[in-house]
């Protein structure tokens, strides 16, 4: 039931039970572990699988409060259940698809699953907040979906760079009402004004929202300042009648850190009249691997997806992992339930 | 284009663009008007209509900021785009189903989109707060869906009875915490244990929960007292992991006597936290009444469905469709844009 | 990975490797085995499990030509992949529910997957061609899931009663043209009218129809001889423009016995041409156990669904088992792969 | 409810019920008319209306047996309906989008329809067999959509080396059986095995299959002959066990020429069994430009599809346009019921 490797490698060792995956495969792992087997995982559910985190449900590797299992940054890594957590790779290690499939242990599929929170269908319009590794790959799966126009927003000049090369609209938050721009952009650009009941102020905003920041959004007019519901509230006015709003980002029960009341119990304070006027429906979530990683790793495989275009961004990547990891060099993951 | 009739009733007169409706048909006309041919109507998302209501969309008769409509209980009615919002009956004026058709044009549709926005499916347990004609019609369509286990929650012993009476179970949030009452009757009850990942408490809550209260919702400890989020807050801990929830109750985006800051502005205090974590899908808004008034008259026809049964509250229902309609004998509706 | 018990019993041993079953357990084996984790697994088409029938795909308990497995009526069985294929079930063996949970193995969940494959949804107008325990079991969850009307074809006048005792509409096709008396009914009661746009002959079929007869139909004006293609060439006479057609019943790829030219290829004479002017969908297959068998035994324990009312059928029913399984002492099952 | 214009091109004359319309709109007019309010179209079913074409469903301007309108292909239209059937375009007449817009009259709505019976999903391998207009643009659909592969077999050099430029890959039927063709292709080239689970045979099909020649199809070995079941029994093959089959091919149901008896009545002879045995589901039929046309405007408006690429067969088009069509000068369409 058990193998080791570590998270993007090749399999050291497995255990008796396990039926596809043997030793020398090169795989990828998941960052969120899952059985395969319990009511949810049945149904495609794996961010909330009932198994591997005893007495609550969802695990992963080296998230507080997600079950036994420690970073898996690390030079030998126990995957349970490793039938349905190895997804195998072609090609040798540190080949041309390294970057990529390495993306395939998180970023992508969460990426990938934000638009699926948020419905993103081919022909539809995307505004995404953040533009992390998560949020460009959600804008990156967005348009590999077929979405007719993808706006990225952020402040930070080499992200929104990124964006604009993969084909987003960039859009500065620094530089005035994010919410205006996006807007302005579609009012004005021929070229973009496509999706709208032609001319019409009422659906001038986008059909697909995405929330790729969570609960650590800054304020609009103060940047400096923490201001968790600034992106909802961005967002809802954004979003079209009847258009859908997927929250990637996270968004934690207690925060300590929290610099605000609602923060800290986990509550929002959300422009809610807004949601039941428009109709609006909102996706939450972490992503469910179990549907995805496969499917997208055929995508790398094919040709079709080269989500490694973030990995200029290595370094930032790197640092990020690291924060939820063990030093280098001990033995992460641990004993399954 | 316009038709003149009563909401139920006989057609009186057509206008020459009108093809599939002709005087003397004897038909329904939905509260929630719409044009069948806008961006949002061919979508089949009517109650975001975009040419009912100029400047704004959706639009009802006689509900305050929902468009140039008047009440519809008048003697007679103007209808616009009478070929989408005429639905045709058999039968005569005053038959035995009656009662059943007139719940088409805003009840029964109500209640039944209730459950899709809480994307109720065949097999799944259901919780709906409130029940009032909406809720007990929510409840009445989730068991028509196939739901295994429906639970009614409120403070009026004679809604309680309605909702035992056609197969879900009564929860009177006066007699203590509503979520604790329905977990506990999912354990005690062998009965109705079944929903279960067999004991396990992580799920013992409902899969789908909907809210048909809206904003007026009562403090669970001091019932005298609005608490506008109460109904949220519950449900966000009754519903599992990978659930659904459907807000069918309205919330206004001002509402001058709203008794707390949050409301004033239109905006809620939300455990979004908790959304996030459960992984939960929200679904919001009015009734698109262009996906279902043709399909729930014809189960009222085939005999399978009987929404008649909450007009018992017939007094109570006739109070609040007139508290938002002309009086009686003056003309309704107006003059289509 | 194994453990040993009946189809329906109690588990006597547990390998290893099994998290989620002990000794002791009450559980239901279905007779589609799969394993949870292969490419077709992971999206709920366990039917065509990739893992359980080396070389092919999909396996069942004594099938010819679907894997390693004998017939399951044995004292003893090993099932492979535990976690996924053991359901487990409250109380005890013989107690009043275990005449509906044997039905879990193999009749009901084929029947609710026909409604599935057939697009039933809640208000539908549905006909089933054959009464034998699926298309029995078919018009049940077509009527557990919300249909309005639903029709069942069959010859067999006791299968028929139990059709009408259900609250389906019994057709015997030997009293004329079933899909002409099927409009009749529908042309002819006021109170089976309603799913029509109405009194328009175009659409006096239904919405969705079921085959749950396979190629061993027969001819409808020659009862006595196999005519394989006439269920199909009814329904689509019967299925309305923008219709679905499940079929459900078996059609052998190589047939020795198949008395027609067509039936010994595997092929049959299709009215394809109505198929592509209709604009039907039709869905093919086995039942997918990893998506409804859980869910169905939630139903049941709800008290919500009832399916042992096909087992005053017992005898046939155990005689059609018998013929496809061990003699009644020797050890079912097999070695899995 | 009536306006003239031409199918691309400027309103010239307006019918006093149209309410979105106006002299002097650009606009595109689909050639599957509707009507946007009957039970079909109500569910997104237009190319089934059941008011267009009186005593039977489903209407095209020019189409034999499709209502009582005459070829679009005349300088002045007039349009039944106008509000759901004219599409508003920007620009001017004879702009550089004249081309692409065109194409949403038919072909490229024709197109994307196919991907959407055949399912198609990002990340699925697709199978096109016919490169005409609408084979090549479901390709085009296909890839918009995000499919990983997309094969698209034919035999005219000019056609194949269209799908080659918009990145399908190319098949050439008189060169060996397409089937293993693309087989092979998957199995030899590492950058297309991606979307097997890994090196397994009985997936190296693809997961949708698009059938867009229709009765006309060609006989494998003979090309010369026509073989109307060759397309189906090839796709039957090549579509892997839970995959899905569109046929946008039109199938006829009395054709005077077939060569073939079962064609006569508008029959095939199918590998049923081996669909059964696959669970794969098949879509059928003519496109319901209700749910497409909007849509994709957009996408040519934003500039994310240049359908027009298929226009340098121009010759080609026009002529198979010209066959059902009234010559030039004269006026097309016709009353409307």
């Amino acid at each position: 039931m058990l193998s080791y490797i570590s998270p993007l490698g090749i399999v050291e060792e497995v255990g008796e039970a396990v039926k596809s995956v043997k030793r020398g495969d090169r795989v990828v792992v998941p960052t969120h572990l899952y059985c395969g087997f319990c009511f949810n995982c049945r149904r495609g559910r794996s961010a909330s699988c009932l198994t591997v985190n005893p007495g609550s449900y969802g695990a992963a590797y080296g998230y507080a409060g997600m079950g036994p299992y420690r970073g898996a940054q690390a030079e030998l890594l126990r995957v349970p259940f490793a039938d349905v957590n190895c997804v195998k790779l072609p090609g040798e290690p540190h080949d041309e698809l390294e970057d990529d499939f390495v993306l395939l242990a998180d970023a992508f599929v969460t990426g990938w699953h934000a638009t699926e929170l948020a419905a993103v269908y081919p022909t539809s319009t995307v505004a995404i907040f953040g533009a992390g590794a998560v949020g460009l790959l959600a804008a990156y799966s967005a348009l590999l979906r077929g979405a007719a126009e993808v706006y990225v927003v952020d402040m930070i000049p080499e992200r929104l760079e990124k964006a604009g090369e993969i084909g987003a609209v960039p859009i500065n938050f620094l530089e005035g009402d994010s919410v205006e721009q996006i807007m302005e952009v579609r009012r004005r650009n021929p070229s973009l004004s496509g999706s709208l009941a032609p001319g019409d102020e009422r659906m001038m905003g986008v059909m697909c929202g995405i929330d790729a920041v969570g609960f650590q959004a800054r304020d609009r007019e103060e940047p400096a300042r923490e201001h968790p519901s600034q992106v909802i509230e961005d967002l809802c006015r954004l979003i079209n009648p009847t258009g859908t709003l997927g929250v990637a980002g996270v968004y934690v029960g207690r925060d300590p850190e929290a610099a605000e009341k609602l923060g800290k119990r986990g509550h929002l304070d959300v422009p809610w009249a807004t949601l039941f006027r428009k109709g609006i429906k909102v996706g939450f979530g972490r992503t469910d691997d179990e549907r995805y990683t496969v499917h997208l790793r055929n995508m790398i495989v094919s040709g079709r997806a080269k989500p490694s275009f973030v990995v200029s961004h290595q370094r930032a990547l790197r640092v990020s992992l690291a924060s939820r990891s063990l030093p280098q060099g001990s033995t992460g993951g641990c004993e399954a339930p």
